[in-house]
């Protein structure tokens, strides 16, 4: 085993000796310390593609495997609670991998204290979402920590799923021409969290749109497989950091509409009461499609004739300009580049 | 979504509203919390197999899937620390199915304050114990609790292996006649982590076992695939768990000599003195294999030529009498029925 003192902290970690809460906010800061921290430890290539899932080859079948934790604050929300997201949230990132998601575990981190009527809706929903995701819960463990040492419930989701033999999909697929799309409005998830969690009001209730997406990239694939090259889910970091991993990871510019971007009228008010951006602002039920041009048009269509992309727009397009950077033309007519976030706007949304 | 008012917690709960540190024992009511209320709401065939792995079949290859929350306190203890363990305690839950492991994922959620450099040696840990244990670390997630929310790291890993087509092995499989080996001396993680705790000192310094046995298990498999019926590895709760549950899930009874247990010295001395009997602590690099009769003493001459199977031992036999209990002769020739325990006596060791 390493000894504390053979181990020395990885300089570029920007001089902090602890985690701060942007580490885990799906921007620079969780970036940096996945570069810096955990790729040494763990280095193999599987890893190294940093999808939202591992693509593994196995006795000739194509795997797509991942993990996620939730630790959202409050544990029930507008539009749903953790159970259904930790459910929805690992068939999205086994879905946007082009994986058909089969398999699910769970763990549970229970804090001493939790009620057991709320644990009890949460596994009720949970099993509701797998099912209605097509997907089993076939292995799980629970631990309990002592009060004050949790909050209420973690759960930790990993997935398998199968990707079909002739889908080629990945963030270093995107390439200068492609039309980018997404599936619906933004931002409505962490507005929803957040209203609820600080006690706001925004006139209309604000729901979080938590919902398991691979249904409609199943039916996405059976005409257009070969003009999918990239599909995320933008969660933390929202849009603006899904587009700014997919523009560094294909070596590709990507620039958007500003005024294309599909926001919910309440959404919109909250984030200009909050001095917020909902191109930043996490999603739970909404994908963005890399896709090739002569097919945006029939995906687009496709989309919006399914109650889970009938608010789809396309919103921009890959360039071959400025390689690694989002650029948005704003609705006035000028441009500004649409940067990752260092930390995070909204802790503990997922 | 099911509402608050649908659900109503399942009566067999022992009248707890609330969840208790027991819960999360490996005992009789983390048994009840699966049985009454996971399993109703997740309900399928995979799940109720109820092995530590689940057993899948995907595109002709028998896969195992498991998955396991690690909230040990302290994080380093003699031995090891919470990285290692994370490793170990999924490669071996593969293993327990017969499974090769091969793919591990980890989901980290930290605490707010948690110092880098401890974070940095626990990764390199994992990666150590990965590398050791022939899997890949493919994929991850992190997530930051804020302060007072979480206790410094808690580690969820899953893990993905393949089962080799002449491999039938399953707590069930138990039958009348079978020998039941330890694979070394038991108790000596949970003393290890209970000293370090408690600030005991005991002459001689108590390590973890914490090591993966895949190696162990592959070798026996070569010569002796069809006569393990059974492998365990007795983790919380015990061998005195692990027992009971073959017991029930085979239905078959399983008799022990207590005199047989292979026990460390200072581990017995301890044991003596906090008055815990090593049979219900918990360990993190033994198994227990119920074997066909015919094969226990080339195994056990095997295992004994291994380092991590040095110690081991024949403990017992498996009976058509009392079916479902574990009964132990005890060193006075008396014999004592070995019950599983209803919480836990040390928690938060894994």
């Amino acid at each position: 085993m390493p000894s504390f003192d053979a181990w020395t902290c990885p300089a570029p970690l920007r001089d902090y000796q602890t985690i701060v809460m942007g580490h885990g906010g799906g921007g620079k800061l969780s970036a940096e310390l996945v570069q810096h921290l955990f790729l040494p430890a763990f280095r193999n290539s599987a890893l190294e593609q940093l999808g939202d899932a591992a693509l593994l080859q196995l006795e000739g079948a194509r795997l797509a495997f991942s993990t996620d934790a939730y630790v959202v604050r409050p544990l029930f929300f507008p539009g749903g609670n953790i159970g259904d997201l930790a459910v929805n949230g690992t068939v999205n990132d086994l879905a946007m991998s082009g994986a058909t998601p089969l398999f699910l575990s769970s763990a549970f981190i229970l804090e001493e204290g939790l009620a057991l009527d709320q644990l009890g809706l949460i596994a009720a929903t949970m099993g509701a979402a797998a099912r209605h995701a097509g997907v089993q819960l076939v292995t799980g463990d629970t631990k309990v920590v002592d009060r004050g040492h949790g909050d209420g419930v973690f759960i930790t989701t990993s997935g398998i799923g199968l990707i079909p033999p002739h889908v080629q999909i990945g963030p270093h697929f995107a390439r200068p021409g492609d039309v980018v799309i997404v599936s619906g409005t933004i931002g409505d998830h962490g507005i929803a969290i957040l209203s609820v969690r600080e006690g706001l009001e925004f006139g209309a209730p604000i729901e979080s749109d938590s919902a398991a997406l691979n249904g409609l990239v199943a039916d996405l694939l059976v005409d257009h497989a070969a003009a999918i090259h990239t599909l995320r889910d933008p969660t933390r970091g929202g849009v603006a950091s899904t587009l700014n991993e997919i523009a560094a990871a294909a070596g590709v510019g990507i620039r958007i509409e500003e005024r294309a971007l599909p926001v919910n009228a309440a959404v919109r008010a909250a984030c200009e009461l909050l001095g917020m951006d909902p191109i930043y602002v996490a999603n739970e039920g909404k994908l963005v499609a890399i896709v090739a041009r002569e097919h945006a048009d029939a995906m687009l269509t496709l989309m919006r004739n399914r109650p889970l992309g009938s608010k789809a727009a396309i919103i921009g397009e890959v360039t071959a300009e400025h390689p690694g950077v989002v650029v948005a033309r704003t609705g006035i007519g000028g441009s500004r580049i649409v940067d990752m976030q260092i930390g995070e706007q909204l802790p503990r949304i997922c």
